[in-house]
């Protein structure tokens, strides 16, 4: 072959590093995510590739659409994934519901709304923050006065705080925006499949999880759904969004979804728009099935139940205190627990992964050296779960050096 | 448990089709991507999760910038994964290179020029285009007179232009850029991995490329290197990009790179920026692994022998002409076939799949309706898939009425 001749020559050599196969320990995943997968979702993640316009995809496509709209209970048109994690999600509902110049409120009581407000003012926005502090939630009377005084296209709100680990009512909140001509964008990351949900009954116009939590599949999909009222919207903006990537008119069109009016016209054929995460579809359409075959209330109890046995052992057997006080507002998916006085949190996050193989993570944003987090999320949400991180947190915690109660 | 009494009804049901496993079938994944994948990549996906900073994930990160160091030929600190695909590695080094008000010469001879000016508008750039016809490439000489014209912050180049299977040269052009102050920025989805790239000895400012091409892991993951004049550059922005999960400087520091001036301090330490992609990211270093396991000249040897098989198989036993005229600027990754007139091109696609579960994909952009396309990358760089592809297609070429050469 001529071209031997004239190939280059390398100047960069492989570090012998990677030249060894991978190997991976098994661990525990209960810090706030991810979780550890079904071993169904893992067996999808190694199929074999299709392109991302062959009609079998496309087909995955659409029971991946059907899915979120059970996940999130929605009839949402819209409702799709979005080829990147959670975090991008949220960047693509910011993006695409709000143009430059818009007045955003911003309910932040962790560091989800801190982040949001962060996009928000790199997207030209006018976020306007209506805070509480870390380990409270929001009252519909404190959201009606801002509002109010402030009259914001968007309100954001965070209804599982995984820095915090609350649980934000969300029931009567939709009302209240809608009664001010504002729409209701809620981040679920850290809690939709773990704790109920229910998008149109609560008048939610934008909602968006990952799906490495409760879901209970690899991290690297957002999964999103649009109210009408969003989606007219987003399809009446002014200018296109930043990205091309994440732009919802685009993606919805891809996913098959109707981006014209009237609503009785067809539905266009659906463009090349980027070469989808073929693999990770595929595992989000096995984990929402896996969520259909249990059934939501199923899981949403079963949730509950394992954070019951947690909270439970947290306070009696190991005497502890958890972050938040109220127990209506505990989250049953992240639990937050107050790192008592003097303790170094990080060595017994670090025994509890070096002798147990479990993950308790520390705190993070406003919580950060305050609180230690524990997820039972998706497959992990169980009583004997719960069981074993308690075992490995009252271990980890005599080893160094607190006393725990002996019942 | 209390809970059950309060469980909300629910109003969404899970659809059907849902409800049934997954089923996969197995093609030949021949188009421009994405390409069939290594047993051992699809394994890796499989591999038990890890937390986003736990050590032995960050030391697979390592593994996957030094792998990532060698495909590029580079020894850029920043080199790194984004997690988004090809597309969305695409915008990252658009909106990173680029501040609003920019000029970028955007070099444009197919799908991915325009793709490029249109990113570049919804961030407020100034994209001004060099164009050629689609099939042909730019000399150096073109992009020295456009730059004197334009004096652009940072030009734009396709290497591999998967809609008209041209390969760009581009030994001359980081020389003639350096020398009018502008970065070089280059696309190499389609190409990297199956065609010579010397990212440092051809002073390329940044290059990028997809998980699903010629590395032959799943897509979803985009793979970037940046220089010490794009990292300064970056660095010294006077407003961050509009995005956070793209933000190059933040996704440096979660990916164990230098941040901060001068050189010699110490890195700082990695902070949570998002959830990493986990199996994906596994998947990479992989593939990864495999290229620096049979060596990059190997692995473009073996693509171009597959091209020249093709090649010549096309132009012979079925008498096509290729579209791209010059045989120098045709890529060994993707070759496109001009369609003779009056031949129902989609029918040839249909039959090609359905009787031989091969993938031949029409054209895309400026070559939509006028040529086929066919990619062997990775895996599929082999003179027996280039067989396989051209029997394929003289069975399809027969079947639709076309008569070819009987040799």
């Amino acid at each position: 072959i001529s071209m031997t001749c004239r190939l280059p020559n390398l100047t960069v050599r492989a570090a012998a590093g990677l030249l060894n196969p991978l190997s991976i320990p098994n661990k525990l995943l209960t810090g706030p995510g991810p979780s550890n997968q079904h071993p169904e979702v893992s067996a999808a993640l190694s199929a074999p590739l299709l392109g991302h316009l062959h009609p079998e995809f496309t087909k995955i496509m659409d029971d991946v659409k059907d899915g979120i709209r059970y996940f999130f209970q929605t009839n949402n048109d819209w409702s799709f994934a979005i080829s990147g994690t959670g975090h991008c999600a949220m960047e693509a509902a910011c993006m695409n519901l709000l143009e430059p110049g818009e007045t955003v409120l911003v309910c932040r009581n962790g560091i989800w709304g801190d982040r949001f407000a962060e996009l928000s003012r790199r997207l030209s926005l006018k976020p306007v923050l209506l805070s509480q502090p870390p380990g409270s939630v929001f009252t519909p009377e404190q959201l009606e006065s801002a509002l109010q005084q402030h009259r914001p296209s968007v309100v954001f709100v965070v209804h599982g705080e995984s820095s915090t680990g609350t649980l934000q009512p969300l029931e009567h909140l939709g009302g209240v925006c809608r009664k001010h001509g504002a729409l209701l964008l809620v981040d679920s990351v850290a809690a939709a499949g773990g704790a109920p949900l229910l998008t149109d009954d609560w008048l939610i116009d934008c909602v968006y999880t990952g799906s490495q939590k409760c879901l209970g599949c690899t991290p690297g999909l957002g999964l999103i759904s649009f109210s009408e009222a969003a989606r007219r919207k987003i399809l009446s903006r002014k200018v296109p969004p930043p990205s091309f990537y994440l732009d919802a008119s685009q993606l919805a069109n891809y996913w098959g979804c109707r981006t014209t009016e009237p609503p009785d016209q067809p539905v266009s054929a659906r463009r090349y728009h980027h070469t989808a995460p073929i693999s990770l579809v595929y595992a989000a359409r096995e984990a929402l099935r896996l969520v259909a075959v249990e059934g939501l209330p199923a899981a949403w109890e079963r949730h509950e139940r394992a954070a019951d046995k947690l909270r439970a052992g947290l306070q009696g057997r190991l005497g502890q205190r958890l972050f938040v006080s109220k127990p209506q507002d505990r989250a049953p998916t992240v639990t937050t627990i107050a790192v008592p006085e003097g303790v170094d949190w990080k060595a017994v996050v670090q025994h509890a992964m070096a002798k147990h193989s479990v993950e308790i993570a520390g705190g993070l944003g406003p919580t950060a050296g305050q609180v230690w987090r524990i997820g039972l999320m998706g497959l992990n949400a169980t009583e004997a779960v719960a069981e074993r991180v308690l075992a490995a947190l009252e271990d980890s915690l005599k080893a160094v050096g607190v006393a725990t109660p002996n019942l």
